[in-house]
């Protein structure tokens, strides 16, 4: 069926999706094909812009249209407190709570000598730089509540040990838990209630 | 948070896909910005491509990109064999069970008093136009083992009854059970088992 290779190809790229597999990406391109003009062309179109123009910000690693992103670039957000988060869906479950109002880093993982993931491959020397050059007074490790989240705020924790105010967040978030899964309000009350370490 | 409209956008657009909700979708988009030359990039191109030439075939529903699909224009297929279907998805696993030589005619879903689809909603004219001009001389009914589906299939029996052998999908399809869930042994064993009406 010489004629459906396009359609088998969009097939095979929906299917490396995340939370796709080959089943449910048939199913979402035959929704697709279906509903073509309302939206497979949207659809496309805005992937292509995304894909022009989407970058990660070269300070914190949030990503954004900019080489800076927006939280970066705020002056009303430089209030001193650096909220340090292990990816971007992190950052986003905490702008959706909205109880933050300070500036993030995103490491882009955690460190883990299994996968032979050292500080070097996520961004902690440029957490310590930009403690350092930003006038930051304290360091929010609101990492995942998981053995290499808690590994990593350690390790982040031994490093700007004396140089900054150091806390985590506290209660609210449950053991094993992502901060991604969780609700607004239990991130809120989790930040409010965050401890010195 | 303004540059991030784009993304956000895109985000939407992907939640409408069936099986991701907005979580699934977040996590689907930072995905494709990571990877925005390897995937997001191929993947708007592949939309856009098939956006523009997708088709369901004016003969049987089929998706293709043709007016006509390959199935219909092939006279290899033109056994006298017609398979009825619910859908397109239902159509492909029955393809890759490879144990079907004939032509398929895809309903677009079943009867339904409550949702009120009645045989115009279906392509059920179109099947009975079918039966007479292609030389039809048995029609497979395999449609899902559902009650909506053997309604459908027993309207459909009752309209062709004495003009056309009549066969079902036997042994193999579980009670309430979907055809494209089913794996390509179990629909080869049903296919070959087929009993008459
Ligand atoms: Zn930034
Ligand atoms: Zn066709």
């Amino acid at each position: 069926m010489n004629s459906t290779r396009d359609i088998d190809a969009l097939i095979d790229l929906m299917a490396k999706l995340p939370g796709l597999g080959p089943r449910s990406a048939r199913r979402a391109v035959l929704h697709l094909i279906r509903k073509r003009a309302l939206l497979l062309s949207p659809l496309a179109d805005q992937m292509q812009q995304v894909a022009a123009t989407a970058r990660e910000c070269l300070n914190c690693g949030n990503v954004g249209t900019a080489d800076i992103c927006d939280i970066c670039e705020s002056e009303k957000r430089a209030n001193g407190e650096l909220c340090v988060v292990e990816d971007v869906a992190d950052l986003w479950a905490m702008e959706r709570s909205g109880v933050f109002k300070g500036r993030y880093h995103v490491l882009g993982g955690t460190l883990s000598a299994l996968d032979a993931i050292g500080p070097q491959e996520l961004r902690i020397p440029r957490l310590l730089d930009r403690v350092q050059s930003e006038g930051v007074s304290e360091v929010i490790l609101a990492l995942n509540a998981t053995i290499d989240g808690q590994t990593t705020a350690h390790y982040i924790a031994d490093q700007l040990e004396g140089q900054v105010q150091l806390t985590s967040l506290a209660q609210g978030v449950p053991i094993g838990g992502e901060l991604d899964y969780l609700d607004d309000g239990t991130i809120t009350a989790a930040m409010r209630a965050r401890k010195q370490l």
